[in-house]
């Protein structure tokens, strides 16, 4: 059933020396497919094809790339159970959630697809010419954005579908017209390679570039260090620990003739501001909502709740128990790979016998079995600001809460926070007034504020934004998740007295595309000199 | 009339030890005035109190900020013809030039204050919550553009207004939120202090918190450094050199513990592809538009057109003799600074000495008077192919004509050519059809594509593209002219399930300022749920 093979383009290859396999936490041993890393040659050729893609690729028509979408989206279903049954082996994540999973990577890509169709999103801005303009007569100006270029796409462990192969990065890079080739994640080469082929099937039949999309095997040191310093890459979306992360973005710097953009999305320990009208009032589902965002996934979530700040008050202790309990009652799930398993026990360990740190909850230690316990620890807001190594995110159903003594230690500490992806904060009306500032800090530290919810669970749509300061991403201004992600991959340029044959079908006089642009600073659907 | 002080938010401060003075091109000597370097503590002071300025700055509303913007604006007029003779003296360039540069700087605050009481530019995006919504209801999203923080500003020495200290770098940090600390540009720092003067003023009449604007005083390795580590500084906007550039870019990734956006431009040559149709046609215009766009300012841009390239026929040598002779006739101009003038001549003294260059015009070294005389030389393709650094920047008036032997050579050529702010086209219809593949490499290469015109002369407006791929900029998904600019320092931030009472105005129900927003994906300036 699996082959094994990197595609360099549309050819299957497999020319290097190393084998890896795909590790089961739930078998507890290698599955026994063997998959073979690229060697340099491989490597060397799918940015050589990508880049020659590029070059029809980005000529294509909106209309075109959107049917290429979509029809990965139907080979992805294509593959039917055996894609999930795949990933469950892998992953160890549960059915139910694999199957919503395939679900929203289905969903994004067909969000693209009716982007690309609607077509404003190049964000055209012209300025008509101003002959008779006194001194100087003012040239025509028209601004659109165009892709970079080859970019290389870094799956993520947590997200087999949805952040990986066909993920949202490849389908925002292949949306904004740029070629992808894809380092598969080594803990679901399997996964990997069955979407591979469906993307592979679909950018044959929609008579796609050859190039346009690669998929390669191989480590981060090697094969994804080749790929950062690569001439023809010219933009990364990864998603994974924060090590391999500026790795990436420090090569990508320091190690090429020309920098390229780095969209890592790393480490974020997601903090929630759990004030203290709302423990008074709603307690009960308070806790359970935080319990079961915690535990959600065995806590694998990049906006996993890692840390809680409370108001040390009269309900706070109460808050503490009900919450350890609630974490100790959820059944122990799989881990992703005994790697990951591994860091956990390791993170919880350290954290433990850091200064002023105290254990509320350790669950046992289920490494043999790769299953992650759910733990609590508590610490006070000093030994929390003097210590950075509190902020390390431990990826697993664990958090650390913050106690204050009142709004005004709460609001240093929130001043001493790394910069992160989400913050919550669970309140009534009176907490939201008392609390204003903190809650201004915390919009300072994060990509998404979220207000009596938990941070867990993304949503696909327009205003989604799924970024935030370092070390939560090496770039804030912009998003892994929703519409926006397909700004990662594009730059503007511009075209000065351009003739009206040459120019692109964005830009032209009578607005072919009946896009939304920006004429003369207005904004209208309309063509130059005509009204709707 | 000078005080030779930093600003420190509001407060003259002069602690440093050393003192620099400005050099005058013209009278070939120091002007007499001291300007007192800032110390480590008062780069520090600097800081904090930009940090601290922020955090009233961001919530001033648009109109307010639009006010401050346009008083500067007025308080650089009021300072009247002292400021015009000021920069005269220090950075050489002719009167009529520097009163256009004045306009353009005013006009540039004036547009971004416009743009603010407009508002769209904050991109508000709205997905309503769908509560009934299967399998899980959807919650409210609410996405806008909010300010980095402090931006640290580094002046170029070639405009002493529209791109130093009220420029369109601290015009588009001011109009984004964005406190601003300006590195006083040595080369012109009566020019700075008069400009700050007239910025501090206006902080003051607008009741702008303390810290909105300083101005330090000091050298790039040391003042430079420490405000690219400084942890309150959240973005860089420079112009200048390559050398200068590279090191503020790679200290904000390597020596900070969160890398900040540096937006730095650096070094373009500007490729002109002059097309033998257009020589054919127009040969004379042609000549003449090239002629005055290599001396303009004595070439002092960094848009000046320090490359053509031209397919060897028969008018080829006709047209190299008359911009030979064109540039030999244009009156010498004085440089910037002894710096520049001294790199200039070094730099024409080492491209002559490069494999296969040829000097066809060589100006007498007028170096000692300060002054620029052009130069132009010319290479074959395969010999510019083959070596880097016939693309390095010789800042004046100078260019280097590379001759192609047929469209593929010159195809080739350009496929070679690093990232530049600017590719200009000099071609017929017939031409633009013959060499569509060249046009198309070369809009790769750029960031503005210019159709029968020089690359000289920026307009400020919407759809401007100040920028290009690197070594032209750090980051080709901006702009350093134009609306466009304050897109640089601000970031996305999304709110989720948030209270109408705390949502930013931009982002209420009812759309209270009026704006352009994205509802569900639709453009409207209509409230939720209401039509127009």
């Amino acid at each position: 059933m699996f082959s094994g093979h990197n595609y360099i383009g549309f050819t299957a290859s497999a020319k290097g020396r190393n084998k890896i396999k795909s590790f089961s936490t739930i078998l507890g041993d290698h599955l026994p497919e063997e998959f073979t890393s690229a060697s340099e040659e491989e490597i060397k050729q799918a940015t050589e094809k990508a880049k020659t893609a590029f070059e029809r690729y980005k000529k294509i028509s909106a209309e075109e790339k959107a049917v290429f979408l979509e029809t990965i989206a139907d080979e992805i279903i294509g593959i039917g159970d055996a894609l999930i049954q795949r990933a469950m082996l892998e992953t160890g994540l549960p059915e139910a959630r694999l199957t919503g999973e395939r679900g929203r990577t289905v969903t994004q890509l067909k969000m693209f697809a009716s982007i690309l169709r609607e077509g404003s999103w190049v964000e055209a801005v012209i300025d008509p010419a101003q002959p008779h303009r006194k001194p100087l007569p003012r040239a025509d100006i028209r601004k659109m954005l165009l892709p970079l270029g080859p970019v290389a796409v870094f799956g993520a462990s947590n997200f087999p579908f949805a952040f990986s192969t066909a993920g949202g990065d490849t389908a925002s890079a292949l949306a904004a017209g740029c070629p992808v080739i894809v380092k598969a994640h080594s803990a679901h080469l399997g996964t990997n390679e069955l979407v591979a082929n469906a993307i592979i099937a679909a950018a044959n039949k929609c008579n796609m570039p050859d190039g346009v999309f690669s998929s390669l095997i191989g480590e981060g040191a090697t094969l994804g260090q080749a790929l950062a310093k690569s001439p023809h890459i010219k933009a990364i979306g990864f998603t994974g620990s924060y090590k391999a992360g500026t790795a990436l973005y420090k090569t990508s710097v320091n190690e090429r003739d020309a920098p390229i953009p780095v969209y890592a999305e790393m480490s974020s320990i997601n903090p929630v501001l759990v004030l203290p009208g709302k423990l008074e009032n709603d307690l009960v589902k308070t806790v359970a909502h935080l319990a079961a965002s915690i535990s959600l996934g065995a806590g694998q979530f990049c906006t996993n709740p890692g840390l809680l700040f409370v108001i040390n008050d009269g309900v706070t202790d109460e808050f503490i128990k009900s919450l350890s309990e609630q974490l100790a009652a959820m059944p122990q799930a799989a881990m992703l790979s005994p790697v990951i398993c591994k860091t956990y026990y390791e993170g919880r360990k350290k954290i433990v016998q850091e200064k002023g740190v105290k254990t509320i909850l350790l669950g046992e230690d289920a490494g043999s079995s790769y299953k992650g316990s759910a733990a609590l620890m508590e610490v006070n807001a000093p030994d929390f600001i003097a210590n950075n190594e509190l902020q390390n995110e431990i990826f697993g159903p664990t958090s650390l809460i913050v106690k204050c003594i009142d709004g005004s230690e709460l609001f240093e500490a929130l001043q001493s926070l790394h910069g992160q992806l989400t913050g919550s904060v669970f309140g009534t009306t009176g907490d939201m007034n008392l609390f204003s500032d903190c809650i201004e800090v915390l919009t300072e530290k994060v990509g998404r504020l979220i207000y009596n919810s938990v941070p867990t669970g993304v949503e696909v749509c327009h205003a989604m934004v799924h970024g935030g300061p370092f070390p939560a991403t090496t770039d804030a201004r912009t998003t892994s998740v929703g519409a926006e992600a397909i700004k990662r991959f594009v730059r503007p340029v511009c075209f000065q007295d351009c003739p009206e044959e040459a120019l692109p079908e964005a830009l032209k006089e009578h607005n072919p595309l009946g896009i939304m642009r920006k004429v003369d600073g207005n904004y209208t659907r309309a063509g130059i000199g005509e009204t709707m």
